[in-house]
């Protein structure tokens, strides 16, 4: 499954070279992994208050056009593999109405206990929901 | 008491107008309000620790000329009033070795209970060294 | 006249305090601003082409209390003076559906020759739009 | 060759996981790269007023421990291959006084034309510094 987020580049993002700044990019994966797991009913408040953090361990992207002030941006995210230990997902980003991809990426999740910061497999719950991608 | 730290101007804190973005510039208060309190023996740590938080309740700039990528600047900080309830700075930023003040702004901390979100005094010993500016 | 536009805050503009960093509120009041010179007809690509900038000089914000992770803002933004050498907006944030006020700002903008640096009053292509607020 | 530089966490770098944001981990690299070009007498603002940008066409960050508030980290930079068309670099983050390494990346940069955006050669002068590493 996809999940795809708009996101309007804001002036605050771009940088003297008159583009937007790379890092603002890792960013945007942020935005449509959040939409991703919202749309399959995670969310991170409810993995937060079950005291479960998943950092990134792993990310990457290829920048092949820049997006540019105010563009119209559209971030598609697919999810790879979701498993009760690992979240995988790739990352396209385009401007709305144009099949262009400007950018493209991958990251890793893993899951963490919050308190003692060790890897942990998620409970049931969220496994059913991951089924659905 | 005044205290100064220098920084390097980042390509990331520029923007499309080929300049520092202004919201960094708050970013630097926050620096120099971070060192103002560790040369007086604060550290965010130990409030932390205490389980006292210090959120920005105002703050205002004037910014009078561009800081530019890879400048040298200084934030100069002065505590104008530190008490057992709050904390108040104001800051002058500018290229180092040069007087032209670019940025000057000023700053309302309060203390709060990081359970609660109250308005509390902070304990003794840290008022002991407010006493120092 | 007041132009609100909504915004879902990231995971990224939160820190440490579990709360949003205050340095984004100044970067949501900038969005504030795009969006109602965009309902005025008044875009900064028309700017930038005409070789006008309108660099901030003066931003002040109170801050009430604080917005968190996916809380879906609105930014409202009022034109307090629009003229031919500045612009004055006044800002106030809250979460969508909610009445509290969590930030309230104040903003001065002047119009500058982006080649010489220099203030300028915009022409009147410009002030007529500057007439609907 | 390798040049290290180093970075003190800022409060504004950290998210409500108590950790640096990953983002940001993408600008210290940035600033390892610039740090390194100026160890063999490259800087941008040369490049830049050479007509030549030098965009991030690919990037990759493996995250192996977080760095926290207040760490004072090292970027070790190493340049893997810089020649007429490309820039390749290794980074390593660490704490300063601890052989943890806390993050790994690789970085690719081409040399562009800044006003038609083709990739170009560097002019000689700049290759004899890239002989340098």
């Amino acid at each position: 499954m996809s999940v795809k987020v708009e996101h309007r580049v804001h002036f605050y993002e771009t940088d003297q070279m008159g583009v937007v700044h790379h890092a603002n990019y890792f960013r945007w994966f942020e935005l449509g992994r959040v939409e991703y797991l919202r749309a399959i009913g995670v969310t991170l408040v409810e993995l937060i208050n079950d005291n479960i953090l998943f950092p990134i361990t792993e990310i990457d992207a290829k920048f092949h056009a820049p997006a540019r002030y105010d563009d119209l941006i559209s971030i598609e995210t697919t999810a790879v593999e979701l498993t009760k230990v690992k979240l995988v997902f790739d990352y396209k980003i385009s401007i709305v109405g144009d099949e262009k991809i400007l950018v493209t990426g991958h990251s890793l999740n893993v899951f963490t206990d919050a308190s003692s910061g060790k890897i942990i497999r998620v409970p049931e719950k969220y496994f059913e929901r991951f089924r659905l991608i």
